[in-house]
């Protein structure tokens, strides 16, 4: 994002940027045919999840004013105008859980005041999301999207991890008040005797924590040792909509004595009942609004804004990082003044808005990536393998690849060019100096360079947000769900969302005592944990800790919860002045770093054997689920992707095998003898397994004097 | 155990051979002081749970005719004999559930037969125990203890599966009968109304399973990365008796509406009750029983007296394996007399009798031997390596190792060198060929070859017999345990009893797809994976399969299931005489293997950052721990040590470092050019690291010269 002086200069270049490969974005799905219903299917649950889940939270917290008809509609809704108008095609909408928490405070003060009431309630909620809408056109004039650079990680992850705690503290309210009755229902029912409430609790606890684990342990199904490939990545897909299919048909599997409404379902009024068409005629009741309302809501409009301007940027941002190496341009100040618009329709409609959500985005990114990157690295690492095996020339080699590339990607060579710069340095420069900062490794620079192909198109966000449209029909069997599932997969979010989530990592880190922290460092971890001493990343996570109770402290408070947004932007101005003065400069980088850096730990060895019979072809056979699960691994929970540090990470590769070598399974060093025996089996197998060992050992001494005079300086 | 013609010639010379060493038994363990408490408590816990919860099987199986007081009597009494007059007192005793089940079978049999009825049940079980005790001993007499040699593998994890099948089987209708309303009840009761049956099933489901997942977990406390070493291995030692008071507690934790006996808890009588002191007179009775049933005692006594001699044989050989390296004699002909006598006395007094039980007793042996160990070794490899650096001679190296161990464990010199003698051998031939293999690393010798120190007495043996003893008083606070924490018990034992079972390895293997094979390899795996095809591993897992559900199947045989060890010695002649028609003996002979061989597969990494600071004085502090995890890696669950199969995998552990170097964690090989400058590393660091550098290189080509020898016959 450049910066822009004069307004609308942003959306204008937006616009114009996208309505040229406007037509290539619908073409592009066509061409790929039936394979892009994979992907469809795939969001559409990720998404239509959480929005039934906050539904029903809205249902409680709003006295069932609004539920998960309105959520899933206004989801639909503006996934479609987004999917056609939008400016990146990619980004996924959906009412997100601060939209749920906003909402709440909303109908809070609404109900304390008898002008507004719970009648007027979406008639206020309408002129507060009037005044959003403004606040983010204005900005979204004025290119005020460049602003988000200025957001950290700290910012981010704070927000993050008051939202998983937001999510568990749903979770287990709601488990609790399955043994009560709840607010509103008559308690001479006879399901509300003792017993059965007691009964109902019990059975929320189990339903809650089987769907819990259940869905934990589906999450890694990719990698799994047992069944077969489609089934591991099937279940890693769809395990969790699955798990709720699973755990809801269980409660059906209970005796006939019991009373019908224990286990407890989900209540949300059928769409084509008076009480959820009342509403949508919100926009006549906004006159109603005392004036004086109509002001008080800029306040909550001021927060909105500026939650939606910072969620939406970022989940744009998250679906078009570099790495995935998008073709379209960005659309940044466009789709915020587009979300300014949507937002006013949901507000006079009486829905709440969408805004972009996380990981919903980036995954979708992801599940259209997977494909073609795989076949095109293997072959492109294959050829160049070859060429330095012939000992080719550099430019020979980038030559082979270069062909490689255009053959399976027919482009104008400018564009070719373009995209294989990096590449083509890497490999021109593969013989300065003798060490191995900067050297060409096919593996690891083809890696780190080729670009990913993204299908980039409009038709499964289209679809998928059709779909949600179509969940709406769906209700009748939604309301089989019990809501102690509801909670179970509340808690599952807010777990979920915390591996990847830096400053989780470190709080878990001052559980490890001194002496196993190598443990960390053995798996894949943050650059920092290498980089920064002990004393400021503690330093550094204490204030986050203070910082982030603070928050949620705010969130307590009854009508001024609605401000809990602000600390979040006041880091701003501390991350830029204070923080500085408390910590070096470089640390504060690292442990602030805007990308999620990682070590490699011990190389996985996962496909050391795959010379074995039976292992190669399967490898061929499941190949997508192969590569589905490469990208697993390359990505955070909340959908980054994470930068293997090329050069530290080698550097700290290499010495943590030297001293794999030198150590035994006791941690003792080996000793030299049996080291060099090591040594020279490697030497031998190098030797025997290539042609040429004379000149192989010869170039390899040359290397070791080579080496040594630079130890010593030039012999005398 | 040496073959023995003459009878009592075996008996005789154990008893003569734990005479020599009967004082030290005692004595050793004073010296040790204090310190012998922990294993004592270790072991009282580990055997005294599985005891309780046998009796209150027994309790359901024999309509309380016999209970936990029984069991725990049987225990404490036969653990106490044993203690003082046993040959071998590293063997744990207890009942066990083959005891169990025999009963169970009694009982039906005495049931059914009006001659008998309930009455007699004691009284007719006293006469099996009487002809047990007589067969034992006749057993022993005639030296049959060289039999159990021609146990192989399979009988052994057959009968282990079948076990771990019925434990399952017992939690599972142990959690299905909360439901229901227990046998001999009135079901008018006001806790046996529907819904209060229901919720003491739902509360069943919860705790069973609350205790099986957090038992689980626990196991491996010792290896989380997360808290201080003494606490991860107090929860490892102590974690499963520590969850059954935790979910007990919980338990306890109920709405005041619950009736009383919701959920329900344990049932058995107090000791002091008359219905425990009653049947003590059981002699008395023996007389009233029918002539011809003296004599149908022999079918079962049979079968029971099979059944012992060979678990406690077992048991026994268990806990002193050779890697435990003990001094004292064994004593299996001796053993088994007492036995014999011991059950004598426990059918006289109508308590079940105990055996030899496992995995207690190698827990025994081992928690006794984890102290000296790891000292000694560390000091030893670092001499040793010592010598090497300052290019001593194996006979100048092994004279300092010698004197270390001297220094540390004062004996006369002729026991010394008997225990040093495979080390001997070890350091003195490291020199012959000039590849990996034999040639002397201290770590993987003095590893395999160091004599582990057990301190073997009798008191914690006489000490966790008597708490057993003693437990009965504490009967009161037993029976505040809920039944269904007990199923979850029986479920845990179950699982817990499978990793390491190589049927049941072999078994999971069937459900990884051929390509994902390389998962078994990459961890620590049994060696038959790597050297038996798969074709043959299949054909002998169907044969053990179906031999299994034969087995099985007999055990619902109503009375005939009482033959249900029959198939297992039947096995010693199918292995014998049958087997080897089908597979080739090499293949058989690693399907079979008597002792539990393992490959390596990628080397742990465990102290590799031991540089790192804060990292090398923890290893110091907590060092107990250290060794015990150590231990704990290298015991299965039945207690077995696991060997590693030196040169075998050397080899596969070399070659698996190359594949680990040559392929990048995406699986393809990496090129020689990244290769060299490994390599290039891996040298420098050698080279920068010791002295003399120069030595080094030429040293090193020299090795490569003489394998290009070695590979093109000497140059012309």
């Amino acid at each position: 994002m450049d910066h822009h002086k004069t307004p609308f200069s942003g959306i204008k270049k937006d616009f114009h940027g996208r309505l040229q490969c406007y037509k290539q974005d619908w073409i592009g799905a066509l061409c790929s045919g039936m394979r892009i219903l994979a992907p469809t299917a795939y969001i559409f649950f990720a998404s239509a999840l959480p929005v039934i889940a906050f539904g029903e939270q809205l249902n409680r917290d709003t006295d069932g004013t609004l539920s998960s008809v309105e959520t899933l509609t206004s989801t639909a809704i503006c996934g479609i105008i987004h999917s056609i108008f939008g400016g990146q095609p990619l980004l996924i909408l959906g009412v997100a859980e601060p939209t749920v928490i906003m909402y709440n405070y909303l109908y809070g003060f609404a109900k304390g005041r008898p002008e507004l009431g719970k009648e007027l309630f979406l008639a206020w909620a309408g002129w507060v999301c009037v005044w959003t809408a403004v606040m983010l056109c204005v900005l979204a004039i004025l290119n005020a999207c460049t602003l988000i650079t200025r957001f950290t990680r700290v910012a981010g992850e704070l927000f993050g991890m008051l939202i998983s705690v937001l999510f568990m503290q749903e979770a287990i309210r709601g488990v609790i008040s399955e043994f009560g009755v709840p607010k509103g229902e008559n308690n001479t029912a006879e399901e509300y005797q003792f017993h059965w409430l007691y009964t109902n609790g019990l059975l929320a606890v189990i339903f809650s924590f089987g769907i819990l684990i259940t869905a934990m342990k589906s999450r890694g199904a990719r990698s799994w040792r047992y069944g077969t490939g489609w089934l591991r990545s099937f279940i890693a897909d769809y395990g969790v909509p699955l798990m709720v299919v699973v755990w809801t048909a269980v409660s059906y599997a209970k005796p006939a004595d019991l009373p019908h409404d224990v286990p407890r379902r989900l209540i949300c009024p059928l769409p084509w009942e008076a009480g959820s068409l009342s509403h949508w005629t919100v926009i006549k009741d906004m006159a109603k609004v005392p004036a004086v309302h109509v002001f008080t809501a800029i306040i909550p409009a001021m927060m909105i804004a500026a939650l939606y301007f910072f969620d939406h940027s970022v989940a744009a941002q998250m679906a078009q990082q570099k790495e995935f190496n998008l073709k379209n341009p960005s659309a940044y100040h466009y789709d915020v003044f587009l979300l300014g618009i949507m937002t006013l329709m949901c507000g006079l409609i009486g829905v709440p808005p969408s805004n972009g959500v996380l990981p919903q985005s980036p995954m979708h990114t992801r599940s259209l990536s997977v494909l073609k990157r795989q076949m095109m690295r293997n072959k492109m690492v294959k050829c160049a393998k070859e060429g330095i095996k012939l000992e080719a020339s550099n430019s020979e080699i980038f030559g082979r690849m270069h062909a490689v590339f255009v053959e399976m990607e027919p482009h104008p060579n400018s564009v070719v060019d373009k995209e294989l710069e990096n590449l083509k340095e890497a490999v021109m420069n593969r013989d300065d100096g003798g060490d191995a900062k900067g050297k060409f490794d096919p593996d690891k620079h083809i890696e780190a360079y080729l670009p990913v192909r993204v299908n980039e198109q409009r038709v499964t966000n289209l679809l998928q947000s059709t779909l949600v449209g179509l969940a709406v029909f769906a209700i009748p069997a939604i309301r089989m769900i019990p809501t102690s599932v509801l909670w179970g997969y509340f808690a599952y979010m807010s777990i979920d969302s915390l591996p990847g989530n830096q400053f989780w990592e470190r709080l878990l880190l001052f559980f490890i005592p001194a002496g196993r922290r190598y443990k960390v460092l053995e798996s894949l971890h943050a650059s920092y944990v290498e980089s920064v001493p002990f004393k400021y990343i503690t330093m550094f996570t204490v204030f986050q800790l203070v910082y982030f109770l603070i928050c949620y402290g705010i969130t307590w408070i009854p009508t001024g919860g609605i401000l809990f947004p602000l600390p979040f932007f006041l880091l701003i101005p501390i991350r830029e002045h204070f923080l500085p003065k408390l910590f070096p400069g470089e640390h504060l980088q690292e442990l602030d770093a805007s990308e999620y850096e990682e070590y490699i730990g011990r190389p996985v060895q996962s496909m050391s054997l795959s010379r074995k019979e039976g292992c190669d072809e399967s490898m061929e056979n499941d190949f997508e689920m192969d590569s589905a699960e490469i990208l697993d691994e390359m990505t955070t929970r909340r959908g980054e992707l994470k930068l293997r540090s090329s050069f530290n990470d080698r550097q700290f590769h290499v010495s943590a095998e030297i001293l794999d070598e030198m150590t035994t399974r006791r941690g003792e060093l080996r000793l030299r003898s049996s080291f060099n025996d090591r040594q020279f089996h490697v030497n031998t197998e190098e030797m025997t397994t290539r042609r040429g060992e004379l000149k192989l050992r010869s170039s390899f001494n040359d290397r070791m004097l080579h080496h040594v005079q630079r130890q010593n300086g030039p012999p005398a």
